[in-house]
C-alpha cells in the first residue's frame, strides 16, 4: 500500500510517498513556482542523490501530474505506474467548525471545503486546486482531506469565542480555528511516551517551530487552547509575521497611511516580526549572530520573541494547571531555534529547570531530547516533528475504516520505537 | 491650598476640588453633555445634598466655567471666589514617549501634548481643550499635567515594541504605552504597604478595573509591562472593547463588509466585550444574575472575559518572577466584579489560594481586603482605587519644587492611614 501526502500552497506543491507495508518513505519533495513561471520538481529519494528537474506548471493540476510522472518514472522513480498509489492524503488548511478529525473526501465534503475558502482564501484556494487536479487524474483511488484545524475543535467556548460582536461568529465564522494540528498532537503524543504516562492523563504545552510558530495547551490529552486563531497570523512573533498585537493598530495605521485592508494585511503576514524589527533577516541563525556582535535590532527581535513566547507559557499554564511538559516540536531546518532556551530562562518558579548545557546540544539538532534538568518538575522537550506521518496514518487508518479521531486514534508513534 | 482637579473627556468634564490643608476633598462633581446639548452639572459636597444645575455648555470652556462658578457659588459651593483655586491638576491620556512624570505646563509642554493628539484623538483633543481654556481663565495660576502612561514608562523595550515594521515606531510612534497609570501606581504602593515591604522590593500584578480594565506587571515597584497598547483597547476583555484578538480579524472583516477603519474602530471599541458577546448588557452585575438563572451568552460573557483575565496573570507570573501578591483595583461602582473570584479560581499551582469568603465579602463592597487565604504564598488584595490623589499629590509636589517621578516620590497613600 502507498499513499502520497499532497502539500498544495499557493505557489508550491510538497508531497511524500510512503510505503505502510515498509512503514518508510520512499520518496519526498516539492514542485516550486507553480504559476509563477521558471518551475522546476525537486525529487529526494533515501539513499540517491537528489533530482532537480525544471518543467513549466502554468497551475496546481500540472505541478500534480508532474510529481506522479516523476514518482513513476524509469530513471529516478520509486513505483512502476501511478495507478499503484493506494490513496492520497491531501493537506487542507482550514476545516472550521464541521471538521473535527480527517475525512474521506465526497462530494459533500467537497463543497464544504469550498465553502471555508473565504475563511481562509490564501491557503483553501490552492488546497482545493490540489485536491480537485488529483481526484481527476486519479478518479478511483480514496482522498482523505487532513486538516490542520481539526487536532483544535476540542477547545471549550471560553478558549475560542472573540469578545467580538456575537453576530461576526454567526454569521462569518469570526472564532479562534488554530492550526498546526498535526504537528501539536504528534508533539503531545512523543510527549505522552516520553513521560512513560497516558496521552489522556498529560497537560502539556506544545510549541511548533518553523515559518509559522504555534502553542497548544493541551489538557488530558486534548487541545483546550492554541495561539493562532482566525487565521494564522496571531500568536506568537514569528519570521514575518506578527503575532499578538493592540487591535487599535490596523485601523490607526490605514488612517495614517490610507493602506488598504488588504494593502495592511500584507504587511501584517509578510512585513512584520523578525523581517519588520531586523529591517531585513528571517533566518534567525542570521539574527543570532548579528546580535552576538553587537546588532542593536537583532538584539531587539530575539528579545521580542523570547519575552512574548515566555508570556504564553505563563498564560497556558494557567489554564493546563499542573504541567508535566513543554514540548518544542521544530520542523526541518528549526533545530537551532536559541529563543526557546532564552523564553524558558528564568521559570524556575514555574518548576521549569533548562539544563543549559543538555539546550545547548539540542540546538546542534540530533532527535528527540530531553534539555530539562533531572529535578525539574516540569519535563522540558525537544522533539522533531513529523507531520506527514499524521497525514500518512489518518489515511490508512480511513482505509481500514477506523475513525481517525485524534484523541482516540492509536497512532504509531504513541508508542516507543523500540517497542 | 486648594487644588482643582480636571478630567476633560469628550462629552463630559470631571472635577474635584481638594483641600490640600485639611486633607479633604471638598467637592466633586461632573459636566455631562458638554457640545452635544442639553448639559448640566452634578456638583456633590460631602455632607450635603447632590447639587444638579443644568445649564448649556457649547464646548469645554464654558463647561469649565460651569465648574469654577458652581465651586465659589454663595449657595452651593465650598470657596469663596474661583481665584482661591492655588493649582490646577490635568487629566492627559497621553504623554507618548515625553513624559515620565507630571508637568508643569509651560509653552513646551503644551506643544508636546498637541503633538501627540493624533496618538490618541479621541482623549487627547478634550484633554488640550480644557487646558487651554482653564489656562485662559486662570492665567496667573499653575497647571500642571498628569499622564496615564507616565507610570508606564518603565517598561523594557521587550514590552513596548510591537513585532511590526521598525519604521511604524520611528515614524508614527506605534509601541505599547499604557494607561491607568495613576491606579496601577496608587494600587501598587498600597499593596506594598499592606504587605509591609517596601514598593522597590514589591514583584506585583495589579488589576485596574472600572469602564475600562487593564493590568500591569509590577517588578521591584516598577511597571515592567502592561495590557493595553497604543491605545485603549488592547489587552483584557472590557465592557465594550475586544481586547486581545487576532489582527487578521480587522482586514478580514473589513473585506467582508465593507467597514471603513473608522467603522470598524467603533465596533472595536464600542459594540465589543460584554456588550458585543451578550448583545444588550454591559453592566456585569445584570450579566452575572442573567448568567445565574442560565442565560447563555451572560455565561459566556462571563466565562470568557475571567478566562481571559487567568491568562493574563499567569503570563504576567512568567515575566515578574516569584509574586508578592496580586492586587485588583477597582473604580467607582466596581467592587462586585465577579469575574475576579471566577479568574482566581484553579490557580493554586501558582501559589494562588482565594478565600472564597473573603471574596464574598469584598463583592459586597467595603474598602481594602485581602481575600486570599492566610496560607497563600501570593497574597490577593483588593483595593478601592483614588487615581484623583495621585493627581493632587502630583500637582503638591511640582508646586513644592519636587519632581513627582512615580518610583521614587513618597506618596502620603504609600503609608497606613494610622501612622
Amino acid at each position: 500500500m502507498f499513499i502520497l501526502t499532497l502539500n498544495c500552497r499557493r505557489f508550491s506543491v510538497q508531497y511524500q510517498l510512503f510505503d505502510w507495508a515498509q512503514k518508510k518513505v520512499l520518496a519526498r519533495g516539492a514542485v516550486e513556482r507553480v504559476m509563477v513561471g521558471d518551475s522546476f520538481i525537486t525529487h529526494k529519494v533515501p539513499g540517491r542523490s537528489v533530482h532537480h528537474f525544471e518543467q513549466e506548471c502554468p497551475d496546481h493540476r500540472a505541478a500534480v501530474e508532474l510529481i506522479l510522472t516523476t514518482l513513476s518514472d524509469g530513471k529516478v522513480g520509486v513505483i512502476d505506474t501511478s495507478g499503484q498509489v493506494t490513496a492520497i492524503g491531501h493537506r487542507v488548511a482550514h476545516g472550521g467548525e464541521k471538521f473535527t478529525s480527517s475525512m474521506l473526501i465526497d462530494d459533500e465534503v467537497l463543497a464544504a471545503i469550498n465553502e471555508m475558502v473565504q475563511l481562509a482564501p490564501l491557503h483553501n484556494t490552492p488546497n482545493m486546486a490540489g485536491i480537485l487536479a488529483a481526484m481527476e487524474i486519479l478518479p478511483d483511488i480514496p482522498h482523505v482531506a487532513i486538516f490542520d484545524t481539526a487536532f483544535h475543535q476540542t477547545m471549550p467556548p471560553a478558549a475560542y469565542i472573540y469578545p467580538l460582536p456575537y453576530e461576526w461568529y454567526e454569521k462569518y465564522g469570526v472564532r479562534r480555528y488554530g492550526f498546526h494540528g498535526q504537528s501539536h498532537l504528534y508533539a503531545s503524543k512523543r510527549a505522552a511516551d516520553l513521560l512513560g504516562k497516558p496521552a489522556e492523563q498529560c497537560s502539556l504545552i506544545t510549541v511548533h517551530t518553523g515559518n509559522g510558530v504555534s502553542l497548544c495547551a493541551i489538557k488530558n490529552g486534548i487541545s483546550i487552547d492554541t495561539s493562532m486563531g482566525l487565521t494564522p497570523l496571531e500568536g506568537a512573533m514569528m519570521g514575518t509575521r506578527c503575532g499578538d498585537i493592540d487591535p487599535g493598530i490596523p485601523p490607526f495605521m490605514m488612517r495614517e497611511t490610507d493602506m488598504s485592508p488588504h494593502e495592511l494585511d500584507m504587511v501584517l503576514n509578510q512585513k512584520s516580526g523578525v523581517i519588520g524589527i531586523t529591517g531585513r533577516h528571517t533566518s534567525r541563525r542570521t539574527v543570532l549572530e548579528e546580535a552576538r556582535v553587537g546588532d542593536p535590532r537583532c538584539k531587539t527581535a530575539l528579545e521580542l520573541e523570547s519575552y512574548r513566547l515566555k508570556k504564553y507559557i505563563g498564560s497556558y499554564c494557567a489554564v493546563t494547571g499542573p504541567l508535566d511538559a513543554i514540548v518544542f516540536a521544530y520542523g526541518e531546518g528549526w533545530a537551532d531555534w536559541p529563543v526557546r532556551g532564552m523564553a524558558l530562562q528564568g521559570m524556575e518558579h514555574f518548576g521549569i529547570r533548562l539544563d543549559a548545557e543538555r539546550d545547548r546540544l539540542a540546538l546542534a539538532g540530533g532527535g528527540e531530547m530531553l534539555i530539562s534538568s533531572d529535578d525539574s518538575p516540569v519535563k522540558l522537550f525537544v522533539v522533531p516533528t513529523d507531520e506527514e506521518l499524521v497525514f500518512v496514518e489518518d489515511v490508512a487508518a480511513i482505509l481500514a475504516g477506523e475513525s481517525s479521531d485524534p484523541a482516540r486514534f492509536d497512532y504509531s508513534f504513541a508508542r516507543s520505537a523500540g517497542e
